[in-house]
């Protein structure tokens, strides 16, 4: 195996990339500049040392407390709760929430033998009383696990004062009824809002 | 911009990696082992350095000649003609061809400028006559390009007493004819072989 095999290997290995592509996106590097491959180099190297969770809501961020946490103007008695840290990116991309987040890292699942001990809700319900929290917005996968899980954070909350609500879940925009699933069809029933 | 968004920034560059997969590799990354991480870096540091193209045949290789030139087992009077070093990769790995390779590095295209001159063509005859050459095989792609070259070489080729072919291009196995183009289903057609 040589160098140019060595490096497709390791590409082959990242998700959503195949032996074809590897060598593709290989033999491409071979024509591209040094500066390039050391400063890729560099940063593949320095990822775990710059980047770690926050210790207030478990984002990645090189920071600690993160730029969301640290930033005083955003709503703080609104908190969606997410289940992986790359969850909160791909929010504050939309543009959609002003908030501020809490990060599960994980969600029940009684297959992966994971139940509602292993997830941090004792931190959950000690920030929402920290930040003078009103309203909490679930925003779980409308998955099996993620369905279970809101359920299960809706029923703890209710102790709580705080109002509860869940993403709606339904036909996305732009897409078409002949192509969406029974299950998602069924949501935008329920879920339907009136003119 | 952050550590992470900084490695998705450099993977988005990459051929056929787009924003959002360079993100889901970023983020799979924070979860690999750092002993992973170092050696993928120092691949991509030192792939210039050690792979380098064959002075006999322009494949990539580590070693000069590479392994293909100075394997006494080849076939040396059949030569394999392709445009780019990684079309030699793709060949050997069909197990079709026992002979040995001659990269172009380019086709003729009027529309880049690259007439028959830039080609390093003088050397490919050279190479003929020395490694005794009794057929040469024209592997380069079916295109505009590609099948120009071809009717180029064949044209030049005369001059010597070898033999030239070219590629079958057709139908490709396992497809179907209701999605085969026009102009493949002519060359099918053109192609076809008698029983």
């Amino acid at each position: 195996m040589n160098a140019l095999d060595e490096l497709a290997e390791s590409f082959s290995r990242l998700p959503g990339i195949g032996k074809k592509s590897a060598m593709r996106i290989s033999n491409h590097l071979l024509k591209a500049d040094q500066t390039f491959l050391e400063r890729f180099a560099k940063q593949l190297v320095e990822l775990h040392s710059r980047i770690h969770q926050c210790s207030e809501c478990g984002a990645y961020t090189e920071t600690d407390p993160c730029a969301i946490c640290s930033n005083p103007l955003r709503e703080r008695n609104l908190l969606c709760v997410v289940e992986q840290p790359q969850d909160v990116n791909t929010i504050e991309n939309s543009g959609e929430f002003r908030g501020i987040f809490h990060v599960l890292g994980g969600l029940i699942s009684p297959l992966e033998g994971i139940g509602p001990d292993q997830l941090p809700i004792g931190k959950l319900i000690e920030r929402i009383k920290k930040e003078n929290v009103t309203e909490v917005i679930i925003a779980t996968n409308p998955t099996v696990e993620g369905d279970t899980t809101a359920l299960y954070l809706q029923q703890i909350l209710r102790q709580t004062d705080v109002k509860v609500s869940r993403l709606a879940s339904g036909l996305p925009v732009g897409g078409d009824l002949e192509y969406a699933d029974k299950l998602t069809l069924a949501r935008s029933f329920r879920g339907r809002i009136s003119f």
